[in-house]
Parts: C-alpha cells; structure tokens; sequence
C-alpha cells in the first residue's frame, strides 16, 4: 500500500492535510480519489490507515486507525561511507535503506577520489535526502534515515556506539574477525556503526586510528566499497529479524 | 593482486601465454612488465600465482605456485530473475557475483516489463558475461558464475536442487518462513537455487505454480527485485562462511 511520511502526530479519525510534492504524487501519480486508502508514518513514527477525504489543490485525509507493523532493524545500524564516483553513493544508500540502515555519515577518507565544495554537498544532501525518503517509502519503513557529511576519521567521536566495525582485511595488529564474533554481545535496542573505506580502502593512518575497534571479515570474497555496507545490513537483519525457528 | 581466467589447467614452473583481451588489459591498463606477478585462475579452479615472462603481441607467462584460497560460497547458489529495467540487472548480477552466486538463470515471468528476441538475447548475454567475469577476477573468485536465458516457471525443472528458495510473502496455502528456517538441513556442498519475481511480483499463476516449494521472507521491509538477491547471498555467506567464534 502507498505510504507517505508527515510531520505531525496522528490519532483515529483525525483530519489532516497532504501537501506540496506528496499531494503531487497523490494526484497525479497515483490518481487518488476520496474513500482511497494508504499508510501514512507520523512524526511519532506510527503508520496510519488513512483515507482520502477530498482532492483540492492539497489532500484533505482522515486517519483510520494504527496498523501494527514493525519494519526496523532492532538495531540502530549507522553507516559511515565517503563519497562514492558515479551513480555508486546514490544506490548504496537506496539499497542500504530497503535494508534498514538508521544512519548515513558521510566522511572525509585520506583517499576518496571524490571531494565536493560547501555548495556542491548542499545540493547532493538534497539529492540524497529525496533518495532515502522515496526508498523508505517504497520499503514501508517507519524511519527516514538521516544523512549527513562528517569530518575526517580522525576528528569523528564514535562514543554514541555500543560498538563500531571496521570493515578492514586486518594486520597483525589488529586481525579481522568474522562479522559474528565482532557482534556478539550486541543486544536489541544497541547502536552500532560500521565504518566503510573508499574505491582504494583505507589510508594507513586510517587504519591505525580505527585500530582500537573491531576489524571485519564480510565474508572471504573482495567486495566493492558500494557493496560492502548491503552484505553488512543484510547479515544484521538475517541475524536479528528472522528466527531460527518459525 | 590482479586476477585472470584461463582455459587450460596449469602446474608449477609451467610456461604459458594469455591473450586477446586479458593480454591487452595486461599490456595497457596494468603495464606489466617481465618478473610482474599476478594471480591465474587455472581450468581446473586452482589459483596460481603467476609472473610475466616476455611482453610481446602476446604474454608469455609462468605458473610459480598454487594459491591456498577458498573464496567460494560452500553452498552452490542459482539465482532465478527475470530481466529487470534499465541498468538493474547488471548491477544486481555484478553485484551478486561479488557475493558468491553460482549461477545465474533469466527466466520469463508473466509480469516481466522487458522481453527481448533472440537476436536482443545473444547480445544481452554477451554483456552479462563481461560483467560477470569482471566482477569475478575483481572479487577474487575461483569461478565465473555461469548465466544463460531458461522459460517460464511452468516449464522450468528444479530437480537438481536440494531446495527451492521461492521469495514471496507467502499467503494462507504457503506461509512464508523465513530464510533461517527454510534453509535449515542445507549442509554445505548442497545446491540451492533462489526464484525471484519481477518489479511487479509473482502473478498468481506463479505463485500456484512454485506453491510446493518453501516461500521465504527476506527480512521485513519490501526489498526491490534487484535488492532481494543480494540479502539472500549475504545471509547465505553470513551463515556459512564466517564461524561464530575465530
């Protein structure tokens, strides 16, 4: 079912109004009509069975009643990733939301090819946001994932964190685990953040800055740097959303 | 280290030449020169290590020693998709080489969006089988995921796998499992295939055709088709191939 994302609380039978780009969509992409119904998520991220009351030039709704779903990770799953060449940033992120990611920082790597000024970054976050919105849409999560741009991982404070895995072959001084090992412990309700390196991996003062965390293994193939965050959202999931035993 | 499929089987010391198109990726992108060393992929699936003897038209090589590796999934995985638009088929098959898929299986589903004569095939396999091959020699793989155009569902024949992993939300005759469980008793050297839909999912002819294999969720948002495959091989090598405790 169509679902969209506002910013106010909802309860039963309450009137509210859709507009600007969603009302756009209601009308002319998905010729509503009034009595058509759809999901809307709240600010308290509650997802809604509405219904159209009248198509104006905004959408007059009406909430029905809260539909029980629980569509996100239980874990907090942020995602550090510099900027990737071409199209490859913008499908991480889509995919990475269809599979649950909480969070996107986006950081200075001693080599990321791709480097953007003030203005440049202002138009792709606006770019990037529309992505994560219309993905979280489509996947029918409660939770728009929130993107930003952060500084080198020298300056980053990965305090917030119940744990950070640091997705790096290893050394002897620091040898990869399997993503297994690396997570356990890690209960429902944790935040946990990976951390991802460029096209060319991470530098070696990088490296020995992210030292002290946990090195990880996904898997014993190479993975492109777009494809690294999808094999570790999905283990996160397979992991912690379906049971052994159903 | 740079990586090459080869059609012959290779021993120690043996001398050797690479040509065509891994010769002139050699000679121009990679420059090598004689005593540069690189990994072979024999016929046989073993890896060598390997050095430039001469550069000439040809290379003129030698095998030095096998490579103890095994960056191969432990499970033979057949991926069942239809034809997807625009550019996610490619990315979804580089993709899901990069995550161990085996075998890649083009079949007509009643709502596929893109259909393509014979002719349109013979041209689209090609690129397939330059995407897959990059992406093999790129992720360190010991095999190239084989991928060919097979019928509809109603004719296709699933004996020579130990299980059908069908992706479908399930309904009252067929409740979907999940993955845990519909893959529990898969023990590795088995061989699995996994069936897709189309952006437009199953139609109901389908889903009545597949009823008797076991229906799987793939965690609880909706995954995109070009999505669910590679949740599928993630969780896959998540449970095979990294042990809980190292």
């Amino acid at each position: 079912m169509q679902r969209y994302f506002i910013d106010q609380a909802l309860q039963p039978d309450q009137l509210f109004k859709i507009t600007s780009e969603d009302a756009h969509h209601m009308k002319n992409v998905m010729r509503f009509r009034p009595e058509d119904t759809f999901h809307v998520v709240d600010q308290k991220q509650t997802t809604y069975l509405c219904e159209v009351a009248e198509v104006s030039q905004d959408i007059d709704c009406r909430a029905i009643s809260p539909v029980d779903e629980s569509p996100e990770l239980p874990i907090e799953v942020t995602i550090y990733c510099p900027l990737l060449k071409g199209e490859k940033f913008d499908w991480m992120i889509q995919k990475a939301t269809e599979l649950g990611a909480h969070e996107f920082l986006i950081y200075e790597a001693d080599r990321s090819i791709v480097r953007l000024d003030d203005k440049k970054r202002k138009k792709r976050l606006e770019r990037f946001s529309k992505i994560v919105k219309e993905a979280s849409e489509q996947s029918r999560r409660q939770v728009i994932p929130h993107i930003d741009f952060v500084p080198a991982v020298k300056n980053l404070d990965f305090d917030a964190y119940s744990r950070l895995l640091f997705a790096f072959e290893g050394n002897a001084l620091n040898p990869a685990k399997s993503i297994q090992s690396a997570m356990s412990g890690v209960r429902h309700g944790s935040r946990i953040a990976f951390i991802f390196g460029p096209e060319g991996g991470f530098s070696e003062v990088e490296t020995e800055q992210l030292s002290k965390h946990h090195s990880i293994r996904l898997g014993p193939r190479i993975l492109r740097a777009e494809t690294a965050p999808l094999y570790a959202l999905s283990a996160i999931s397979y992991s912690f959303e379906t049971p052994a035993s159903d």
